[in-house]
This record gives C-alpha cells, structure tokens and sequence, in this order.
C-alpha cells in the first residue's frame, strides 16, 4: 500500500480515490476505468461541468479514510455488512480525455476513440462529464468497443438518470449535438433500441416532438410522480429490467439534475421537484448490484454553480455508492 | 416572434420571462403585469431583498427554453397536458417602481398609486418585493384600484402564506410600517375582514398582541402542524375557500422565509422546519388554477443570502407555475 | 432590561442571545453557561470548526426579537403555549475557553478545568466547539467537576448524536487524541459505563475494530435507518433512557454532520442520508425537556464551509430548542 | 427626462448607462450604439466572459447619478471643466447580438454582419465581449460597414490595448478562431496594414512565429517597459498617430488583462506586471478625444472570476471616459 | 492584563483591539471611545456599511500579537522607535449607537446624543460607520459635547477625506438628510466656519451646485491631482493647518472610497485613481501626530463588497496608526 | 512530448508545471524538485497554507501554453529574448510530503528527511508551503542533505523575504516552533551564521527581543523604507552578496505577505504598505539568476482568504520567474 493513501484529506495530488494514474494502455480487463470530460461548450445555460471531473476527484478524498486507509476491516453500520479494506487495486485513473472546445466533432472522437479502448479492453468505464452531451461520445465508444470486444454486433440497453429527456433532435442554436439531445442522437444507434432506453425521474415541460418520438418507440418514462408513488429502489429495478431485455449489457447515464434543486444546487439547469440526496444516493447502490451495468457516467455537475460543495460531494458518493459492491471484498 | 426570445440564458437584457418592457401606460384588461418593489430598509434582519426583482427576472430566462422559444407544443411529462407554445402575450413588465429609502410614507404612496393603475385598467398584478413591509402598500394600491374598476366598495379576502404573523402593531425601533406589521395594518383596510384573512404556514414564536388579535377577529390561522397533518393542497382549498367567502377577490402574498431555510437559504428571516420546495411549487400551481385570486406578490427573497442561487430560482419557478394556467393556451 | 436587546439583528456586540459576558467566577448555580473552544487541529478533514463559536453566537441575535426583546408574553403558534418574555437571567456568556494549537494536552487541560469549574459550581455548561475532539476535554471536565460539586464518585451517562461512532483507538497521522476518538476516550472514564453510552444516528462505513469494541462492551447503537424505521422521538426517548439507567446525569455531544449534507452543508466530514432540519431541532426541544441532561456541545460546525450559513443558524436553532424550556417561564 | 433615470443604483431593468433598449433599426446617425457578444467558447482558459456584457452594464448604473440624473450641470473636480447634465440621447442599447456556442463560423457572421448595419448607419459601435475573439467579427463587420458607408475601399488603423499579441496563426486544440489569434486573423483584411497596427501593452512571452510575422511586416509593438519609460499617454499619442496614418478611420479593441493582474483579478489569461487601474482610464480618455477611433470593444472580462466585482467596474469606467468627451456637451 | 488579550486571533468576544467593553457612563476623560453607527439607509449605492463597525472591531484582533500581547517592548523596524506594550488602558468600547432604519432624524438624535456624552467628558470619539450620513450626527453631537465641556460658543474645524465632496444640498430621492450631504449640513452649523473646512483627496464629477457653494464660501478643496502633485503629506499637513486655523479643535471624517477601488473594492461608492493603501495609512499616522485632531471616524467600509477582506484591514490598520502616537508609551 | 501538455488550462491531474508526479527515488542531480508541505497548525493567525500547494499547481497550469506547450521557441517581449520551448525535462513533482498535524516534532523530522534527500542528490528543492513554519524543517533538510552531499561541514547563507522577522524565541501560546520563529531556530543551525542571515520587507512592529538579537548578532535587515529608498534590485544584489559571504550555498524562504495586502489578499498575517506584485516578480527574477541560490520555498499563500486567487497566481508566477533562467534553454 502506498503510503500516500494515509495522508489527510487535504493532501496529495488529486486522483479518484487516490487511485493510480495510469495511461490507458496500462488499462487491464477487470479495471474501472475513471476519465474525465470536461467539456461544457455544448451546455445551453451556465458553463461549469468542464471543472467537475477534478472537483468531483477531489472529493473522492474524503472517503479515503474509511474506505481506503485502513488495513484490515471496515463494517456498514446499518447493514452490519464487513468488507475487507482497502479495496482491490482495479480502480485507474487515467486523467481527461483531450477535448476541442472549439469542435465539437474532433471532441466526440477524441472522446469516442478513447472510451471504445477502455470497453474493447474489458474494463468499465467510469466517466466524469462535463454537460450532458458528453453522454452521447461515451455511448459511441462505448458501442464502438464492446462490439470490437465481443467480435459481434450487440445490443445495449440505456438507463437514462434525468429530470429532462434530452430527446431534442435539433436547437436552432445549438445544433443537433448538445446538452438536449444526447438520447436523441443514442436511439439512432445501431445498438441500441428505444424499448430498451428508460428514463427515470423526467419532471417538467419539454417538446412535444422528442416526447413523441420516445414514446412512439416505445421507450420507457419514469417520472417523478411514478418514483414519489412507487419508490426509488421499484422503479430502478423495473428500470434494469426493461433496460437489459435481450441486452448483452446496460449503460448508465446520470444527469445530476436529476435531483432537486434544493438538495444539489450545483448543476447549470436546474429542477425543483426532483428526487432528494437518499434517493440519489440508492440508485448508486442499486446500480451496483446489478452485474448487467458495463458503464456508468456523471454529468451536469457544476462546481461554479456548487457554491456550497455539496452536489459535488454527493456526485462523488453515488459513484462510490456504485462502485462499492464491485471494488471491495465482503466477508 | 421576437427572435431574442431565442437566446440562451446567459444573453439578453433582462425582463421578467423575456416579456415586453413597457410603461405604465401600455398596460391592457387581461394582462398580467410584473413590477418590483426593491425596498428593504423595513426589513429587521439583513438587507437584501431590494436586489430581489432583478434577481428574479434573471432567473425567469432559465425557462425560457422550454416555455417560449419552442413555436408550437411542449408537454408536461408528469401531467401529461399539452399547451402551445409560446405562451399568449400578456405578460408585461414594468420595471421597478420609484422608491424612497429615507422615506417610508413617499415610498408607499409610489408602490399604491402604481399597484392601484394596474388594477385599475383590469390587470394582475404580480409583484417582486422587497421585504414583506411592500405588501402593505401593494394590498393599499390593490384595494384601491379594485375599487375604481368596479366603481362600488369591494370586499377582499387575503391569504398570507409565511412562516409569520407580520402582525405587530408597533415595534420600538421600526414603528408602525416595517416587514413585522403589513399583515395589521392591511387588517385595518375597509375592504378586507379579519374573517377572511387565512395565514398559511405559521411556525415558531410571536408575540401575544398580535396574535390575540388575529384569532379574536376571526382570522384563520394554518400553521405547519397543519400542513403536515393535512397536507398543502388540503390546506390551499381550504384557505382559498374562507379568503374567498363573499370577497369579489383575493390577494396572495408569499413570504419565501415560509420555506426551511434548508430549502432555501437566501432569506434574512430565517425559519428552521418550514415547508419544502415541492410544496411551495404546489401553493403556486393551486393559486394559478383559482380563478378568484386576483393579485400576488413574492417578497423576502434576499440575494445576497441566496448564496446557492436556489431560492431565487424557486421563488421564479412558483410565479411560473402560477401564470402557467393563465398564460398558456392547453389542448 | 438592557437596552442593548432591543438593537436590530445586525447591530452590538456579540454574544450568545445577547447574554452578559461574564468571568469565570461570576457564574451561579442555575446558569447556563456558553463558551467556545475554538480548536480544529484535531480534525481530519477541513479546519473551520474554530470559528464557530463566534458564528453561532452571531446567529443567535436573529432570536432576540420574537424571544428576548419583548416585554411580555410569546406564543408559540403550534403549541399554543405562551411563555413569558423575556426568559429568565440564566444564560450567560463567559467567551472563549482558550486554547494552544500546537499542544493538545495543554488545550485538554486548559478546557477540561474551565468546564469543571462551572459544573462544580452547579451551572450548566452549553460549549461551542471546535471539532468532536472537543467534546473529550469537556466530558473529562464535566466528569471532574461532577464529582466534586457531589464530593462522591458518579455515574454520567453519554449520548453521542453524530454520523460517526468517534469510536477509534489511535490513527496514524492523529495519534490517540483527534477528531475520530472522543467517544473512545470518554469510554475509558471511570464514571461512564459503555453501557450507558448511546449513539444516535450513525450512518456509513467505520472501521471493525471500534465497532466491536462499542458493541461487545454494551454501547447501544441506534442508525439512521432506526431513526427511518422508529422516528426521531421514539429513538431519543430511548436513548435518553438507556444513558440515565442507574446514572446521576447525562452528557450529550451534538455533532451537527449527523444532518444529511443537503440539509448542512457547513460540516467538514459530510454525510449523505442523515437527518434533516426538523428531526435536528426536535433532537434539541426532546433534550431540552428532559431534566437529566446536564450538559451538551454542538460541534463540527464548520462556517468556512457553511457557504449558505444555513448550518450555524441550525445550530443556533438546536442549541436554543434545548435552553427554551429551561430558560422561559410559561404560562 | 423618463424619470427611471433618477431611480437608486440597485433599481431598475439594466441597460448601458440607461439608455434606451433599441432594436438595430432604430439607430440614427452619429449614435453610440452599445451591444455585447456574451460569447466565450473561443477562451483558452476559464469561461467567463459571456457574463460580460450584462455585468458591464450594470455597473453602469453606478455613474447614473453624477453623470445623468442631474438636471443642469456637474464639474470634473480635478480639470474644473463644465459639462451639461443630463448627456445627449445618442447613446443606445441594442441589447447582445444572437451567438452560436457550438458554431464558431455563424457566430462570426451574426456579429460581423449586425456590427456592419452600425457602422453603414454612421454610428460608432462600443462592443462589450465576450473573449477577445469576438474583436475578430467585430473589426470583420466594422470594415465591412465602412465600405458601405463610404462606398468605397477604406483604410483601417488598429490599435490593439492587451498584455498579448493574439498574432498566434493557428492551435492545436482550438485552430484558427480563438481568443490568440484576433489581431492575425484581423492583419489579413485588406482594409487593414501591418504598418497601422500598433499594440500597447504587451508583456511576457509569446510564440515567435507571430512575433515575427507583426515585427517583419511593420507592426508597432508598445511593451509594458516602453509605458513605464514613456508613460501611457505619451505612448497612447503615438500609437493613435501610428494608426491613423494614412487610415479613414482608427479602430480600438481594449483587452482588459492588460492590466496587473493585482489591479484586475477579473480575466481569465493573468497577468502581472501590467498597467494599472489609473493608467487603463487614461487610455480611455485619451481614445475619446481623438475623433479618429471610430469603434471601441472592451474584451475577456470575466465576472466569475471578478470576485471583487473591480475590474467590471474599471471596465465600465473606462468605457465612460471614452464617452465623455462625445456625449455630452462642455462650457 | 486579562489573560484573554493572549489569545489566537480567531478566539474571543470581539471587541475593538480586545478593550474593555463598558456603558457610557464609565469613560472617562482622555479615553479613546469607539463607537459604531451600523446604519446605512442613507447610502445611495449598495447597503453595507451597516456591518463595519464589528467587521473592523474584527479586524483589529490581527494588531493583537504585536501591539497588546506583548509585555514589555514591541519596535518599529522602519522608525526604529521603541515603544512599551501593552498600550495604556484608555481604548474602550460601548459597543453600537441604537439606530432607527425606518426614521433618520430619530437615529440623529440617538447618535448626536451619544456622541456628546463622549465628548462633554473630555474623552475622544473613534467612529465606525455606517455610511457617510453618520458623519453629520457625529460632528453634530460633537460640537454639543464640546460646548457643553467648554461651557462657552466654540470654533471647530473639519478635515474631510474623500473622493467626494458630499456638498448636495437635497436630493430628489433621498431628501436633505443623506450619503450625499453631510458636509453641506455640517457647513451649516454654528461652530463650523467653511474657511476651516478642508477636503482632501476629491475626484471625479460632481453636481455645480454644491461645489459653488463650497468654493464661494472659503472652503479649500485638495484633489487627487494635487496628490499626486506634492504627496499626501504635505497636503495633510496644509490640511490640518486650514482647518486648525482659529479652531479650539478640528473633526476628520475619512471615507474610504478615497481609495482606487483596485486598493479597496470593499465599498459601496467606487471610484478609481484615488489614493493607495500606503497613502491611506500614512493619513492615520499624521492625524495620530496632530494634537487639535479631537474626533475621527471611518465610514463606508461595506463588509458584503468587501470579498477580499482587504478594506476592511485597511481601515482598521488606519485607525490604528491613528491611535498608536497617542496610545503608546515611547521611549 | 506528453500530449496532457497541450490540454486546456481547465483539463488533466494537477502538477506544477504539468511535471512528471515521481517518487522521491527517482530524482536524479540537476532535478527542481517540487514538494507540497501542505501544514499549517502552527500559523497564528488563520488557518488555509494546507491548501497552498494544490492551489501554487493548479495556477501553474496557466503558463503551459507559453512556456510548455509550443514546439519551439518563444519570445520575451519586453527583453527580446528567446527560449527554446518546452523547457528541459528537469522539473520534478514529488506530490505532497507527510504531515502531522498534532505532532510539530513529527512533522519536522518528516519535512527534513525528504528535503535531505533531494539535496544530497544534488537536486534543488522547490518547496509549497504551508505557514512559515515549514522553513524550519525545509532548511533543516537542506543543511542535513548539503552536509551529505558535499560530505564536509558546511556554510549556507539565509534569506529571508517578509514583512516580518519571524525571530521570536517562544510564545505563550504556540511554544517555540511555529509561524512566528523560524528565521530563530534557522539562525542556530551550526551552518548558518547570523552575519549571512539576510531580511528583506521588514515592515511594521515586532517585539524588542528577537530584534535585538538578530541585529546584535550581526544579521541585515532591509526593511520596507529601504526598498522604496533603493529600489527592490538594488536591495536584492545586497542581499544576495552579504548571505553569499564565505558560504557554499544560499537558500531563500518567500513569505507571500511581504506583499502590500492590497497586492496579494491571500494571506494570513496580513501588512499594508509592503511590496508591489512587480517587485515579488523580480525578487524571483533576480533569485533565479543567482546560481549561489539551492534551494527556495514560497509560504504563507492562503487560498481561503484569497478569494479573488491573485495571490496564488502571483506566487506560481513568482516560482516561474525562479525558475526560468534555470530550466529553459536561451538563445
Ligand atoms: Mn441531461
Ligand atoms: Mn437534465
Ligand atoms: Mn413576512
Ligand atoms: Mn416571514
Ligand atoms: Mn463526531
Ligand atoms: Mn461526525
Ligand atoms: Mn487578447
Ligand atoms: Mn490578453
Ligand atoms: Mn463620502
Ligand atoms: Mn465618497
Ligand atoms: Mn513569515
Ligand atoms: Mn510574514
């Protein structure tokens, strides 16, 4: 054990989880791969997720101490769970993925390319956005790797973590690859098909022409009146359910707004009515347990607008709340 | 269409909902005119809420996405209704109205002499204090404009929804007309009955004169016991109901410290165990839809206390929710 | 009355709710006495905690209106219980304990003899710290002074409402004496039976070897999901009565990362899941009702990360919910 | 006189000095037409300048009272020069002009061809950025509306106020529009000689592919120690003689990190070492009273990191003291 | 000496330079007695100057070490004077003024009352506004005072430093009694002769009226230009020798704003090109050397612009360097 | 080249200067080895240098474009040099050394042990305080390590850069190792004699007894009025040359609050009237083409009081300045 693991929080240079970095070539199946993309020119109100990759990584330190530093056992005090601590080494970093403000296609394959070596490798990619248009590089490459991976076509499911749709197929500002339209531009993937996508926790208005075309497809849509009704932990299993149908594996993209605004202030577009920090919290967990989840991403996290550092702690925690049961040994 | 409607939030001079800046002369029957009242030296606590309106405004473009720059449909993905979008345009914005900081009395005949021409002409005003004293000049313009339009006495019902009384007779160091006594001094009004004053949200301690007074003349009192035994949506029927009782309308008034201040720290007069954010979005979803409620305002919001911004977002998103059934056109 | 308690919120010298600022030796049975221990070098996570005393001193000016400065009669609106106003001359301020940063025995010593000299004397001490390290001092005085205002041995019970159990033995970078040991510490006291020692709210991951110390020895260990389960009521009535059985008084330490950190953001060593607002002020009227206790902190409070200030002022309003049926006469 | 222009600083909907909100057709001859381009994507450091426009304005409001709501005259303390108060109406407001984050190519032609409609018209056109990028369209619709205007091929002058050249040719990550390469992008027009661009300011290092290209084709380079030699106004003499020469008219583009960072914490690219806040309103001076400079911008003001809020205010001033000597009337 | 004086700066009750906090009725003569006036309805601009009197008592805890905690002998290392510490006992501090917002003229009298009280006894006000207003109850409440001590008609003079001149006469807002106007009123008191009433450090515009008036009556006016021209200390010098003339004692109010606002962003009213930090302090210095000087105060320092902190410091540190000459023992 | 160095300022894990983040074993000689002692209990003013290092990294990123990221040569504009571009691959970051922070002695022996090797190996330390303290242990090293390398007694000459002596013998609160004496215990190491020990910014008070000491002792002080009298070159060359006298080497300890507070806020112990940022920038200049000078540390840079982060930015620049003639290649 490196004996940097022991240093207090506020010191050290700043990995996730204090975990190696590495190159990607250094990459080994089995790995969760940690990058980061940050990218906002693609986002339609306040800049800000360009910075969360390394705020978010910042915060990982915080659990160092319980999770990392200690040599031998730590237990879950409410599940009385013991997992043998540190965890194992098959969490890298291997830093941000080069991006072109200026271009957002050289962006998309500089991100794409990247991703699809992380996947072709076996390894599970753990990516921390910038806006959510970087959901649509990820998934790219993502498809791109696990069909080089498998030697095969393939099917992906989709779990779309979001008070929005993000099913916008063209902004007259923005063009067709922005912050609105990343689901959109994922269900025209070859991979991928709209009775495989599932949204959870749409809140508020949006077009009616994506709206339209979602449900024509046969997507699924979970709002927030079906999680205040059924709960959290039902809706994501039905989620996995419907997401991994006759899928060789699911991807998992979280919009931070997704929460109330009162429980994340830090994200650009923001919501009120959302689900709260517990229910964020579980769908971290719940993700976890579920072996058919081959990525995960977290976007919208906005440290200039997370004045008071608490939407990025929680970003933070649901990523390890994910990784919990896939990185430590359980006794 | 204005094509500055299609802008990205962070561009544009700044008016409520992009609406018309107009003068007070332009103002037609059926309008709903925003105005701010940005006066704080009533307040007990810290300044702030004099920043309040432009604030608010600012806030107002985050919806200008969904709500306007879309020409034909948006739906909302938990209720499922369709409006047309952009919405009607009666929606103005005034401007602030002239106040006097040194002088309280100069500043209260502005605020009623505007509030009452509004009225006058058959419009509705919806107000951006300001401390919760601007009521009291507001409800003053209100009654008096009410009652030139109908050419005849009216009778008013008024619903206060706060986490306080604000029914202080005199205070040593304020006098008479400070953020403690509008609700006294509009009980005093000809047109409004203490028996159709309903208070909505009362929590924690007030003096006893005050409150004698208000139970002894008949007012309704729900404090947030009541909400949370009965719910919000029970106890807004119910409040508009006795508000409404043989009154030809009502004004609401909403003191944003009514919240928690965990829910909305960017207030000076601070209350621990208030409402939600989802329920304050209810309250104003419930009084859009009521057809008797004939003026609003929302004070007490305090930017420089909103270090999250989150309050101010949540105080714009109450006003929305209450012009959406009387903006939009649904089908 | 002072003058002085008449002064608007922002105004005076700063005092806990304005009381006079006192020596040491003017303390009388009966008090309840304020002091800070401004000390952070024994937490792990962020310094800040040595500003809190002043912070939430600060806050409690936003009280005196509606509690202190007026002559006569309160009411609580919920309760319907009128108390007389203002409250009894009982609290006083004696300022800051003082402290060496660079020497933590110096600093134990230095707090534990100040505590032990107001509980001898039959005072209530009401601490602001600095860090949970704090509390090891304070109990250690309390204990002290305990017994000789008894001139006899005593048995104190001990409630630790914390996310954490504060349950380790010694720390690499720490040592024996920090942030992560008090309750270990204060478990070694010749006066305190582990059996006697509740934890409320404890959340996350610890490590084993605490926990099977804490639990093999008889500590009762209440979660968050209790708390879910039972309610916060029912779980501190418990715990109230587990920590008296057999004991002549009861500490209780408050460490505010117990909240959940939406609902506090202003705490170093976050927790998401906690507690909200409103079960944090019903933990300080439940304690405040329950004669037994003789003593509480409040710690952890940390205002360079209380961006909102929402956390200090809850504080304040935890800390006053404990003193109003101690410090009022009603009617 | 509208009587909003007597309104306190903190009130009103926020224009340039309170000047009209007009639309583009409205502009007459010889009017000040103020825009902004809340564009930033182009920056190689931290986004910020998008705020800009609105942020410049606003503080604005500050110079409302000496400058416009005084009926009859005020004096310049230091000169004892007379002006007549309130200014003359030719400065206008168009509000921002329609930017496309993601598309670099129709951002250039919406700014360049509206700054081309101010220009045709006989207006001077005084831009607020944005980064300093936007000096690229701005300069392309300037020359392009003096064409029109004058109906024949003109020469441009072009004085370039910034730490840097902004002469880089072409980027690895953001090629060959960005904030490093305006004034080569600018040296390319045919309206436009090497031999009439100077640059005042310059500091640090910078790549000698672009040194070399101004050096070798004639450009006039003002470094910091030339202005500390010299002092800036007889520096800011020659470079407007340098300019002009030869040239129709003489364009300004002011990029506000030409000052010491310690003077202007608000800019993305720092530097220290540069002029200071005395010598930057100096230069702006300076500019008003040489009728030759047809067209100003004031770029890379950031209000994010302007956590002071001084340098958006020193920009504002600046901005101000080039009006002064055109707007109003001297006696 | 009171152990507490030892403390860290971040501990303890916060008062002026940690000086006994007494009531009125305990100063005595040659007392140095500070005061705050936390009012601010009467600023033009932004509120704030409300909460420097405790900001400045804050910052003052920094000049504890070196000047307060050490027992026996602190040097100058530029002067190389020696001089004995601890300071003599006569700083005291009563705390806040009692303020009226909603009622200026009441809060006059409060002040003015307060103020004579100090002086009638032979003891010298040190005022920490609240903004500029404040200076006419204070010079109001002097000159009664110092009749009152005198028992006969006296001559005072008034050295005011400030970027403005604070001549209006009456404003269309604000009335007669505002930031804009205390010289005017105070011109108009019996004991002060316009031909005493000096003005240093004045820039910018201002209304013709009030500078006529000033000009016409005597008063002598230094501008920044002037400054810069001969130095600070010799316009100081020329200063008090004006003001001094024929007087039994001169007032000097210092408005902070006559700073470049690049050397102090902490206030409400800008201006750039005033003076520098160094030259600030070097005004506390010689007013500390000058015997007639009977009364100082310090206004418009305004906490919530002051996001560095900055201004604040350097206010304290000026008054500081005003007190130490007459405070301190030399040897 | 690593392409991580072309990234934007706002990308990648943080090092200085985007250097190779090693293990102390693999320093080779010729190396600038740059560590973090991110420590700062023994401050005595506020607590924020732990954040110093990161902070110092982060803003180093800024000067990749310029000085790293171009393949080539870039300019100095203002002396006309050029540079080879990248620099050569001699710069180092070793992360953050360990800390103890409630053990003083623990740390020390940490601190010095690591700066011993990188000394004995020929490299020279850079080191990223942490409060002043943190030169004791550093300077500690650099003797034990010079001792080794050079396997013979030695003699190291001292600099030492502040506003404050920083030669107190002990203080009643934080002993003898702390923020306020390391140039003390510095002065009785065996290889350093007073007559080399250099002070240069002294400004304002300090106590007689360490004063006494150093001048009798024989050490120069050049205070804040020398450098103004002379120039801050002048003073440099003097320094340089007097703590060169008869020594091998020379090392220089930069504490941040040497600047005028209005320069650099970001501090603790804050001085008005101390240096420009101009002349902190040619301290480094001067430094960094002194070839006597091995070793160098920049202390006492706040990142929680520097809100507007010119202070870091000055620091990282001040480092650069250092380093330039050391690491770059001219032509
Ligand atoms: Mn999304
Ligand atoms: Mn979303
Ligand atoms: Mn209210
Ligand atoms: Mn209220
Ligand atoms: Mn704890
Ligand atoms: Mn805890
Ligand atoms: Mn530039
Ligand atoms: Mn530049
Ligand atoms: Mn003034
Ligand atoms: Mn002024
Ligand atoms: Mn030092
Ligand atoms: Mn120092």
């Amino acid at each position: 054990m490196d004996e940097r693991i022991l240093y207090p929080s506020f010191c050290g240079i700043n990995t996730f989880l204090r975990a190696p970095y590495v190159k990607l070539d250094e990459i080994k199946e089995g790995d969760y791969v940690v990058s980061g993309v940050p990218y906002d020119v693609t986002i339609g109100t306040r800049p800000g997720p360009r910075y969360a990759p390394n705020a978010i990584r910042e915060e990982t330190r915080h659990f160092i101490y319980h999770l990392c530093a200690i040599d031998g056992e730590v237990i879950d005090v409410c599940t009385k769970k013991r997992m043998l601590a540190p965890p194992k080494e098959i969490v890298k970093d291997i830093g941000d993925i080069r991006v072109y403000p200026t271009d957002v296609c050289k962006t998309t394959d500089s991100v794409a390319s990247t991703i699809s070596k992380i996947v072709e490798k076996g390894a599970t990619p753990v990516t921390l956005g910038g806006d959510h248009y970087v959901a649509y590089p990820v998934v790219k490459g993502f498809e791109d790797g696990f069909k080089k991976r498998m030697g095969r076509p393939v099917k992906i499911g989709y779990i779309h973590v979001d008070s929005h749709m993000d099913m916008y197929d063209e902004n007259d500002t923005w063009g067709k690859y922005y912050q609105g339209s990343p689901a959109r531009r994922i269900s025209e993937f070859e991979s991928v098909d709209l009775k495989n996508m599932v949204f959870v926790g749409l809140n508020g208005t949006t077009g009616v022409e994506g709206y339209d075309y979602a449900v024509n497809g046969g997507a699924t849509l979970y709002t927030i009146d079906d999680i205040r009704r059924e709960g959290i932990a039902e809706i994501m299993e039905k989620a996995i359910a419907i997401a991994s149908k006759g899928c060789d594996t699911v991807y998992v993209t979280i919009d931070i707004d997704v929460l109330d605004n009162a429980f994340g202030c830090g994200t650009g577009c923001y919501v009120f009515g959302g689900i709260t920090s517990v229910e964020l919290l579980e769908i971290g967990s719940i993700l976890g347990k579920a072996p058919i989840i081959g990525g995960v991403d977290m976007v919208e996290v906005s440290p200039p607008c997370d004045t008071t550092g608490s939407t990025t702690r929680l970003a933070a925690s649901t990523l390890i709340n994910f990784l919990k049961p896939r990185i430590f040994e359980f006794r």
